[in-house]
């Protein structure tokens, strides 16, 4: 068979593991190459995501797939072993509705009171707690969001997952913590120890490493402005 | 059967209207009851959407299911009749791409062109133009985004479709010219033409009357700030 499966895709990004992910738990063979998405964009990612020129894209023998969550559902609907998402409509609609919130309302608010400054931080330090606050919720009494296994929530979250810790270890900050959200934190500790998801999490020192130089780079830029 | 269907709205949001024009396509019956958004929330939207607390919520058999864009694929999987996505996987992945494309890039820089105040409105004239170029180009030589009837990415653009001419003509300002924009303005005189839609359109003169009002209240509210 001619079946051609490329990644491009940057190793820190929460969006670009996502489809690793997938496509491990699939079993589902590719190619993965790395882009410099800061100062030298391949050929190719121009090429096969003019429109937004981000990673990750997928490219299935020739045709380019982009966005983390449409290409997970293109995953999905293509090898259909080991479903990442339910088979009944309702539940479907379910699952696309929280990684549509995870996704869309929790990262970015995490994203910012983490690594946001000034009063920006604040206010989203207060909306990620919230929102977790519904999330914890939404998973109380149940191993993953899909369930006993990882599925297309657990996916979708996996910012929450990892990325979380990492940054709260690089700037200082504790927000995900076991006192507060009991069941997040156990879910995340279960996500990060299933197999797949352990070997296909970045390093964390280097994370840990480029996020605290961002911090930097945010606060000096910050307070220079102020 | 007993089946229930009940759809929670707005009479003058593009999202759900939406859903109701899915519905229409499917031929599916459907009761429909307005909820009063700003002033007094229903307590069915309440218990239905207690996340978002918006419009629209769709009940189907006492469970709802909630956000525009995932009402329509539950719509389409649900009443397999007349689909809205297309069945190909790689098709369903650009259709999704698409509808992603308007409903978080267009839509709201149009809606800040247009309804906004200051430098930010500027800033947004400028992205809406460029997106709009982007959406020109996907469409050319085709009379529908979704070939030659509505389908799932023309349903999510209807903001653009229809809600821009009634906000231009509302404060003065136009955006999607013809000679700019030759091919979109086509396909929006198509898609309000199309019978299913024109029949689901809120009614133009209202709609104006409305959006005026809140553009002064905007105005107004900028002024007293700056």
């Amino acid at each position: 068979m001619g079946e051609e499966l490329k990644l491009l895709g940057v190793w820190g990004s929460p969006y670009s593991r996502r489809v690793e992910i997938a496509l491990k738990l699939k079993g589902v063979k590719y190619e993965y190459s790395e882009e410099d998405i800061f100062h030298n964009k391949s050929a190719s990612l121009l090429k096969y995501n003019p429109v937004h020129k981000k990673v990750p894209v997928l490219v299935h023998n020739g045709k380019p797939i982009v966005e983390s969550q449409v290409i997970l559902e293109y995953i999905d609907e293509t090898w259909k072993d080991n479903p990442i998402l339910p088979r009944d409509p309702y539940e479907r609609a379910m699952a696309r509705f929280w990684a549509k919130f995870v996704d869309e309302k929790c990262a970015p608010a995490l994203w910012k009171s983490l690594m946001g400054a000034g009063p920006e931080r604040e206010k989203a330090h207060e909306e990620a707690h919230e929102l977790l606050n519904t999330l914890e919720g939404e998973l109380k009494g149940k191993k993953f969001f899909g369930g006993e296994s990882v599925g297309f929530v657990d996916i979708m979250a996996n910012f929450v997952g990892y990325w979380v810790g990492v940054l709260e270890e690089a700037v200082g900050v504790d927000v995900l913590t076991e006192d507060k959200f009991p069941v997040l934190c156990k879910w995340a500790e279960e996500f990060r120890n299933c197999p797949v998801i352990k070997e296909n999490l970045p390093p964390r020192d280097r994370m840990v490493a480029y996020f605290r130089d961002q911090r930097e780079t945010i606060t000096t830029f910050y307070k220079n402005k102020a």
